[in-house]
């Protein structure tokens, strides 16, 4: 650990010799694989790009010159050559550690937030435009540095039709390691080369022979044409998808041979028109299990090198559920069809795709795709369950709308990662969904409390013809046993339960905040308030036979949901209160209006913004005794 | 007009012969222009395929095959032979007529809702998937009718990847007049065949010559070669693109031959690959004016065939003010740019196109990339003004949330046809936008109540260092000289304005809502009441100093807003007012929790779902005597 220690700016990388770049990238590892073996994170994407991220900071000058990270976990040795190969980087993804992704508070290295797939392109066309208009800039260069991932989602699609209209002067590196997150899926990844070759020799060898007839000159020149093929093939076919829209292409690239990059990258310095740099990479590189399983690997939890959708001691991870008896259910009904956007282990539906293969689709990192075709599929009859994390169906709410809720259509949305997703931060937490799926007409939006919950709501999502929406954080802390739960009776539509009956002050919680609900009402009972507790289940619609019950019989009700308090479930409650012209105290708990940071946990996260038990029984007490006096 | 009057289903046209089909397309055209001239609508894209139209039922078999339309604003000959043709279509887009967009709900023979471009790929690939599946549907075939500008969209190049992987049967016809909405742009649309052409040719001569060097057989085949660069270009080059996505490419074929068009439908009938049949029309064909300009006629006001964006008696386009004040803005500030998402006209923004145009970007419809791009922009310093439809930015919202807001990026974000849009209907309303931006953390949003506060608040946003969003409807009532206006001071930030002080009933309305809340006020006075009316301005931030002290002053606070009622204007002040303490009687008025249908006006929009005055007024009362009782 001599070179890292010594690197505090990218300068430092460019006065190293070829061999201590090999042990640079060696010591780079050591790190990535230490430091995420204790804090989690991505640890086989960030192997993958050792030696390109060496190969750009030597060849391009950060921060005048701009790189733009897609997703942006795999920036990690990025953030190790920019002066944060420090404790905070020791602390990556915890409180008071640095962010898993590109974050510019926290570096002028960092030129752009990003966390979904899909916008390095935009951003980047945008900084190269700004640059041709603004002359201390003129000189620089903007990088766009993308997965072969990104390349199936609609908006790097966008981009890259505007590119050529846009600037004649930018940098495309597409690190093709043949995962997006899953499998890559499409036209575009797996057929590429097969479809042009074959499709493009058929057509040029008819041609000719129909403009040449069969004379000998003809002859000679399909003959000709023909052993031009692999000239052509490695010249001209790999490149054209790219010279469409305009871009010069080079590769592919060994993304492990930093001189081979470099000497590349230096001559993409000079170019009067946008290259595009494919770059071969793999996952996990350097490292033998992360090479081996790099699906796995994507995001490491804590402590563990599990597979993302396994339960862990304790707790019962709800995709690993959903993947289970979607598949016992899609085994029954064959109009049953799991949906991800290359998600099949972060959702659970990997194992639907292993036990029901053609009741499943994977359609790469395209979730407004994903979405319509499964309001289509719903119109023709079919049972659709669309699996996307919260976070990732923002990039669809038009779809949402437009497509399936406007016409009633009954998709079941299973909403992975709803809520705090402490580790993974802003780009990441799914605390919007409530508000942004509230708004929409024929929406049934409910999360469960537990896994038996779960399982039931799932099984009573099929009953419904509405679309529905099931949000579910990562996972529960549980002790069942898998093998022996399962569906047990179906959700009375739109109904919450009662927990417990109480006085005075009753809980409306939702979902993984029931479990907030009994905390704080155990430490009630130390000031002699016997709270009740409500598991509202539904968002929406709300049970309001439950609502004007409790408003009866209580002075104060209190909110608890893991959602931004603007339109969520606490502005439900307000909204029908006020509708039903019914006056009630209401106390609301959930995230503020500021974009929160990663954490080291949801608890951690929970007490720094005000959703302890002691601010809440603070709270109360001090709003019972106002309302006694 | 005796043909059309005979025809009651697709099964009618299929007997017409050759001379009956010519007659048929000529009393269709009629037909367009005679209602679009009183009800308005789109005449230019309607004429431009009515032939493709006829072709389409005569060689399908509608509805047990499923034509998909995209936008499907392009659906009125649809409409016409599919039993239509009667007085609902001469009040289509006006209450009690026919959508001016597909809708199931008029007739089996509309597979689909669709409004918003880019969806049909998505939905005519789950309909295939379903059909390929469903053995009753097995021999039915799923055809998808695109416009090229939905080539730019990002969910159609999501769902164009996804096709070869989802079906082997699949018909899309791309009905290429060279327009989306406003001119295409970007690579695919303008840069295509040259591109492709110069790029491809040169490296395949210089490929050639490279293997074979420079001897006689050599020179020969480089004669060769060159020789089939006509032949190729038809044969190869326009099939290739599409031959990447598994496509086999049939065209270009003239869009007004309807035999020709029939005969290579047939053919596709065939085809165990999926096709996609190129067809070249015109927009506004057989009808001179709009053949000419067909980017005006592209929506039609009733009873004008203006310019979308000029003002109308006693009206003011507020897109008009937007585009001349923008370009004054623009003069004088280099850094600010135009963005819009192929609605140059339609948002105003021509005029900053015609007079600025090194300050303008198109980047055709692709609302995610618009917002991604604008936002890199922000963060280079510049100044973008993004100006898109309030129902197209949902197309962006994960963009405007992640890309914008989570850097407080200063993007001025125009959202116009914010509210009811009458005519267009479920699809376009913007009713839904102060819900799913003030979730938003660090968005400002705000609506003027009339022209002057318009210009204000746009000169205003250039101030404040947010992303600010400025909805506003169409046009507003108003006759106000646009060369003499202008800017006259900045908005304070976050504050509302006091239009009448009056007791008992305080009127929070906004932006166009005010004039409601005159017309209420007006008559509350026959009750001896004098009702107050606060101009809100701001949903975000509220003005809570005024907020605070209309609740000591008034007994009930009614507030009204164009946007629908959960989460928006009135869910903002219940949250406030129980965020603070504050117990108040709140009465809210805004759209319900339904997709409302198309209608004749906004006023009779209003009336129809309880928005009128005399409601409001019986409502106010009747609240003011209990809360005295």
């Amino acid at each position: 650990m001599n070179l890292l220690e010594a690197i505090h700016t990218p300068q430092d990388v460019k006065i190293l010799n070829r061999s201590q770049l090999k042990e640079l990238a060696k010591e780079i590892r050591q790190t990535l694989v230490d430091v995420t073996a204790i804090n989690g994170g991505h640890l086989a994407s960030n192997l993958g790009v050792v030696e390109l991220i060496i190969a750009l900071h030597r060849v391009f000058d950060s921060p005048h010159d701009r790189f733009i990270f897609d997703v942006s976990h795999q920036i990690y040795t990025h953030k190790l050559l920019t002066g944060r190969n420090d404790a905070k980087f020791r602390q990556i993804r915890m409180s008071g550690g640095y962010s898993g992704f590109s974050d510019p508070t926290e570096s002028k290295h960092d030129a752009f937030v990003a966390g979904h797939a899909g916008t390095a392109l935009s951003v980047a066309l945008g900084f190269a435009y700004a640059r041709d208009r603004i002359s201390s800039r003129e000189d620089s260069h903007v990088i766009a540095i993308l997965g072969d991932g990104s390349l199936t989602c609609g908006m790097t699609l966008e981009a890259l039709n505007n590119l050529v209209t846009t600037t004649k002067r930018l940098i495309v590196v597409v690190n093709d390691n043949e995962f997006s997150i899953d499998r890559n899926v499409g036209a575009i990844s797996i057929y590429l080369n097969k479809i042009l070759i074959s499709g493009l020799y058929r057509v040029v060898s008819s041609a000719t022979k129909k403009m040449l007839g069969d004379g000998k000159f003809g002859k000679a020149v399909v003959r000709g044409i023909r052993g031009l093929k692999r000239a052509i093939k490695s010249i001209i076919l790999p490149t054209s998808y790219f010279e469409y829209y305009g871009l010069r292409y080079f590769g592919p690239i060994d993304g492990h041979d930093i001189s081979k990059l470099e000497e590349i990258l230096e001559f993409c310095k000079f170019s009067k028109v946008p290259v595009l740099v494919h770059v071969k990479t793999v996952k996990g590189y350097g490292y033998g299990d992360a090479a081996h399983f790099p699906e796995k690997f994507h995001g490491m939890e804590p402590e563990r090198v599990y597979d993302v959708t396994t339960s862990q001691p304790d707790t019962i991870s709800y995709g690993e559920v959903l993947g289970k008896e979607l598949a016992k259910l899609a085994q029954k009904d064959k109009t049953i069809v799991g949906v991800v956007a290359a998600m099949a282990r972060g959702t659970g539906l990997s194992y639907l795709r292993d036990h029901c293969p053609d009741q499943y689709i994977d359609v790469g990192i395209a979730e407004e795709h994903a979405v319509t075709f499964s309001a289509a599929l719903a119109k023709c009859g079919m049972r659709p369950v669309c699996a996307i994390y919260s976070t990732f169906l923002q990039r669809a709410f038009d779809q949402v709308l437009h497509d399936v809720c406007s016409q009633n259509l009954p998709v079941v949305f299973c909403l992975d990662r709803a809520g705090i997703a402490a580790h993974d931060g802003m780009t990441h937490h799914g605390i919007f969904d409530l508000s942004y799926l509230r708004l929409i007409p024929n929406a049934v939006i409910l999360q469960p409390k537990d896994v038996q919950e779960f399982i039931n709501a799932l099984y009573s999502a099929f009953q419904w013809r509405y679309p529905v929406f099931i949000r579910y954080p990562k996972s529960c802390k549980q002790n069942v046993d898998l093998d022996t739960i399962g569906f047990s009776q179906y959700l009375p539509f739109g109904k919450a339960e009662k927990i417990i009956e109480g006085q005075q002050v009753c809980f409306l919680a939702l979902g993984n905040m029931v479990d907030l609900a009994n905390e704080v009402c155990q430490e009630l009972k130390n000031f002699g308030i016997k709270g009740g507790i409500v598991n509202v289940i539904f968002v929406k619609p709300l049970d309001g036979e439950i609502l004007k019950d409790i408003a009866k019989n209580y002075e104060l009700i209190v909110t608890l949901e893991d959602n931004v308090l603007i339109g969520g479930l606490g502005s439900a409650i307000l909204e029908f209160y006020n509708d039903n012209g019914i006056k009630i105290n209401v106390l609301r708990y959930g995230w503020p209006d500021e974009f929160i940071k990663h954490g080291t946990s949801f608890d951690v996260l929970r007490m720094k913004h005000g959703l302890s038990a002691a601010n809440i029984v603070d709270k109360v007490l001090s709003t019972l005794n106002t309302h006694i006096s």
